[in-house]
């Protein structure tokens, strides 16, 4: 009997021939081969795209092209500079096409999607009340230090989320500014947020809200005006862009208000001394006011690239393919009663349905019984080339609640196992998008009635943290 | 006459053939092909490399060759996320190796020299004090805004400069902490600041010094305990390794007692509820404190292999290339009555020829009488392929104190001119490094004497802030 309700046997949609879904999108090292434990070498199947997905080849290609004609932006005279400056602010473009942003709105080119919600943060009015679920990523929950924050219980269903805000916002003082931070799809369980709801919810209380979409803009469209948030925020290195660049887009008062995020050339329009000795400074309004120092070009390229990219390939067709290779995993899962999914909205959600319209991305977490998760996502890799992740993935109380216990330290990955019935302290994630091909989530299902059935084949040890082959 | 001081007739290194400096490290783009106005095509000159350098075909590759095996890294179970995460450790390693950094020292990767600045100004113990000169570039001078600071003025002398901050330390408050912040090489001038007696200096007055080596490290190796500072940070864009990263290295205390510079994953290390609702979160205290979110690994790795090329090509080399070039652009310019160097220290500096140690780098900016800068560097772009920079340099204070003149909006870049003897609003910077054959600086220097003699061949206007032709 398991600790955890099984909720892979239900939700499946089923996996089917779509001609929508026929080919994965080429990536890069889709033909890279990596060692076995037990011999000779099998290319590599990377299922942790949550965490970071390879590069569209097309991103890629793009790059290449590109980087011999990168030049300084913004104020070099020759035509490289000249080029590479209109390649920036096009890019600004692109990008606010892609997220359908408002006339009025300003896309601030970032780090990450951790970088654009610390801006966010750093730009709040002074007594702006802050709420987040305790169920965010830790880049959404954390960087709100300076103000004041409510973190809203997990909920278990779409609906209870926004009843859970509605209440809390009701709760608050009646003046001040405030903001709601809410993921669009979660980086544990993959399930979507009624974000539309909940930015209702949020306006009818005069609070603004801001999407993560870290999770969700590699997976669907998302339209600022037709979800009506006041900001989105995300990474081009979950996007198929990994070259250190992310984005928070919106409204553009709170910005052009605050103290620049970083102080430095590009940020500042006029520096003069005064008399008095001291410096007075002027800066810019425009989104430049936040993006000092000199801009990384091929990161900001690169998310416009993989942008163009998705929405030439068409998200009609990705989330076809999408949903094809999740009913694929869900199905394999739901043989193996040892597996437990984790799921916060659960399977009976009332969203789930409607329409047909998808609930989920490809992010799927789950524990095995009898199975330290460590050990498990090894012997995935070591025995098999499929690359997952286990842990707590930056989202601890979250998986805390779903796993019903208080994450610990894992204790060493070989035997002894954890007795069939015991509660893990980690999970296992497999992610997948829009490059992945069927016989990697085929592997994986595989793998996973293997391990289970017959165990790992070689012996593992615990070095520096990580389960590893004993050799 | 000029208003200038004309500085290029001396300090001039006779321009030789020295067998140590045969060859130009190649870098991308030095094939690309460029339009000019006047017909045909020319290879692209790129002389802005004291904004950004191309980067270096070693690091193109090492990078093109590692994109494939890109992974998350530090918690992926995968074999291309632990691969990603060695090379991640690995580059740091090697960076602390390049700057010659004490064994305790924290190397943190952020994304520029102005990131790191702005990461050093928030760890910053409560009551610092802040010491700078007003000649630092913009992202030296301007992020301390919580501490503070005394600008100090524009020494002429590189002893001056010594005396200055040592009257300015010894003035301050004889208690809390004092932080010195200080250029190795000015990126308008390209002179080199004496900054192991800064140190000294520093030191001296109980006081920590950071060197912005953002134009010193691509030109001069850079050893944090020869110079003894307690940090360094650059930048990779100006090393050759444009892939949005940067380093701030060196003394850990500050960085590991602050709050985290974001907040986010990667950088916690346990988050959990609290009874009362509120979250604990305990931080980790390594380098990754400062670097949370998933880190730009294409880039730190750009970086690391920058650090290797230019190590293995030797910096003994690169130096006498470098003199060599900045020969030839002294010694042409110096046949130009009309330009004039811009020099803050001057050719009589007691520094500049002490044991033949070179004084400058390979940034040199000046104004011509009689042409307004903005229309120098675009006819110089339009008609000779040749890529410099205009304006003010991010240096508002210094570029003011070398022109002897407000510094303003430039007025139209086209006729009428500015008279001769008429003080220039703007400078023009031409800025060179390892990748820079002799062709360039000989096509820039013939081009310089030609638009003096000649005048333009083509007419300009101006067009959203940038000078252009007109067509």
């Amino acid at each position: 009997m398991s600790a955890y309700p099984n909720t892979a046997a239900t939700d499946v949609v089923t996996a089917s021939a779509d001609p929508a879904c026929a080919e994965p999108l080429p990536v890069l090292g889709r033909d890279v081969t990596v060692p076995l434990v037990t011999g000779g070498e099998v290319t590599y199947a990377a299922l942790d795209y949550a965490a970071s997905a390879p590069a569209l080849q097309r991103v890629w290609d793009d790059v290449a092209a590109y980087a011999p004609y990168y030049g300084s932006v913004h104020r070099g005279a020759g035509y490289l500079s000249q080029l590479s400056t209109d390649l920036f602010e096009q890019s600004r473009a692109t990008v606010a096409g892609f997220l359908d942003c408002r006339p009025s709105d300003q896309v601030v080119f970032t780090r990450s999607t951790t970088d654009s919600l610390n801006l966010l943060a750093a730009v709040l009015p002074a007594d702006c009340q802050v709420f987040v679920f305790e169920t965010e990523h830790h880049a959404s929950l954390l960087p709100w230090g300076n103000a004041q924050v409510t973190y809203l219980n997990a909920p278990r269903t779409p609906a209870q989320a926004v009843e859970t805000l509605e209440r809390a916002l009701a709760a608050r003082e009646p003046y001040g500014s405030a903001l709601v931070c809410v993921t669009g799809a979660s980086n544990v369980t993959g399930e979507l947020w009624p974000v539309k709801e909940l930015a209702a919810a949020a306006h009818a209380h005069g609070a603004r809200i801001v999407l993560d979409a870290a999770q969700l803009a590699p997976h669907h469209p998302v339209s600022v005006q037709e979800l009506d948030v006041d900001w989105v925020a995300f990474s081009g290195h979950k996007l198929y862009a990994p070259f250190g660049s992310g984005v928070l887009a919106g409204r553009a008062d709170w910005l052009q208000r605050a103290e620049p995020y970083l102080a430095g050339g590009g940020a500042s329009r006029k520096v003069a001394r005064r008399a008095d000795g001291g410096v007075d400074v002027e800066w810019h309004t425009t989104a430049a006011r936040h993006e000092a120092g000199s801009p990384n070009v091929i990161g900001v390229y690169s998310i416009a690239s993989a942008c163009k990219a998705l929405t030439e390939a068409g998200f009609e067709g990705l989330v076809a393919r999408e949903r094809h290779l999740i009913a694929k995993v869900r199905e394999g899962l739901a043989q193996v009663p040892a597996v437990r999914i984790l799921s916060l909205f659960g399977d009976d959600s009332p969203s789930r349905s409607a329409g047909g319209t998808p609930t989920r991305v490809g992010v799927i977490s789950f524990v095995v019984d009898g199975w330290n998760s460590s050990h498990f996502a090894a012997a995935l890799s070591a025995e098999y080339g499929i690359g997952v992740r286990d842990g707590l993935f930056c989202a601890h109380p979250l998986v805390r609640t779903l796993l019903g216990s208080e994450p610990q330290a894992q204790g060493e990955c070989g035997a002894p196992e954890a007795a069939p019935g015991e509660r893990s302290l980690n999970a296992i994630r497999v992610s997948f998008g829009a490059g992945t091909p069927d016989e990697h989530v085929d592997r994986f299902v595989g793998a996973v009635k293997e391990l289970v059935a017959d165990g790992a084949k070689w012996q593992y040890r615990t070095e520096e943290g990580r389960c590893v082959p004993a050799v």
